[in-house]
């Protein structure tokens, strides 16, 4: 069987990066019937979280990117939570959380990196549905925190 | 046989509206078993947005119409994904982000816009769980974003 | 039997309160299936919810505090909707909000009141996935507000 997905990861030059350790007093994943939840995930670049906030010292290609790697652990969680990305049935919800100042309003744009990811990857079953929203700060400073709701295949 | 959904929202001069489209790369709803999860929603009167910030520019009169406006959108999502309102076996959860300055409180006032809505149009269906804080921002500078999970009646 | 729940209620000093009305039209609970998904809940300490801001007029220790009578009025909650704790298959998710100054970005310390309260309380079964974040402002001025996704057991 070819690895479709194994191939787009590999097309958008994506490496899985050891999934990140909840840093505090819960747990990556929790799955109940078909539904995987995932706590919400920061946005690593190797051991560096990316900081700040957009429409202060951030733009949205920033954000973007940031979403983006918000997304690519939560990859990592899906991945090590089922042993497989092709247990993926559906990305049912992402909630997406982005460190804004007040007068910026483009959470849109940011949480696309997010967005388009799934699609990337999973193609139609990555097509989900998604909130977007201001916040004044995340934890550790970083500028963007991305949750999700998972659908697993049957066993 | 009467349709008394159709009859609720004749009573509160509620028209569905054309419902909205994503402004981004993710759908309206995701159905997964008997769950459809529905994107945030935000105030359309007609074309336009209510924006604004609760507390600042913004009374609790208007927020309370930004979240029901928010609701009519989540009623012309669900119509849209079920194909009529009939198909809800439940309101289960919404999760309502209220623009506020930093001193205002009054989020669960501005919240039963949406809520008092989904009792008006569903009785005790339209009974839901729900989380209301405020947020510095949100998506185009709409003072309120509603997004829902909703239980769908067995095939 | 043995309540080893009970038993660990008492070992942590926990009288669980009078689950709190909804402050407006919703209502505290709703179960769909076998998830019971829970309202957001403020930090009442006794009567009095507790206010403020991390970051600004208040520290980590009395977020803790806060977010910890946030899970202690969740149980509140479940074990009126479920009829005893025990029926609890599995804590699944919490959604945290901190009312945070900009440069507030321990919200995780904050959030593990409510979780290390779960853990303690249902022991394995009380690991969950969490989103914690910022926002400037909550209901009523609390500190933190939780919200939850609960598993119960099979009938």
């Amino acid at each position: 069987m070819t690895d479709e997905i194994a191939a787009r990861l590999a097309g958008q030059d994506i490496v899985l990066p050891k999934p990140a350790a909840p840093i505090a007093a819960y747990v990556p994943t929790v799955q109940v019937g078909n539904l995987l939840h995932i706590s919400g995930q920061l946005p690593f670049k190797g051991e560096e979280i990316m900081t700040g906030r957009l429409g202060d010292d951030r733009d949205v290609a920033f954000g973007y990117e940031a979403a983006r790697l918000c997304g690519i652990m939560l990859l990592a969680q899906i991945n090590q939570a089922l042993g497989s990305l092709h247990q993926v049935e559906r990305v049912v919800k992402l909630g997406v959380f982005v460190n804004s100042a007040a007068g910026f309003t483009d959470q849109p744009k940011v949480a696309n990196g997010a967005s388009e990811l799934m699609e990337q990857v999973f193609g139609e079953a990555g097509r989900h549905a998604r909130s977007a929203v201001g916040v004044p700060t995340l934890p550790r400073g970083a500028a963007v925190e991305v949750d999700a709701v998972i659908a697993v295949k049957a066993g």
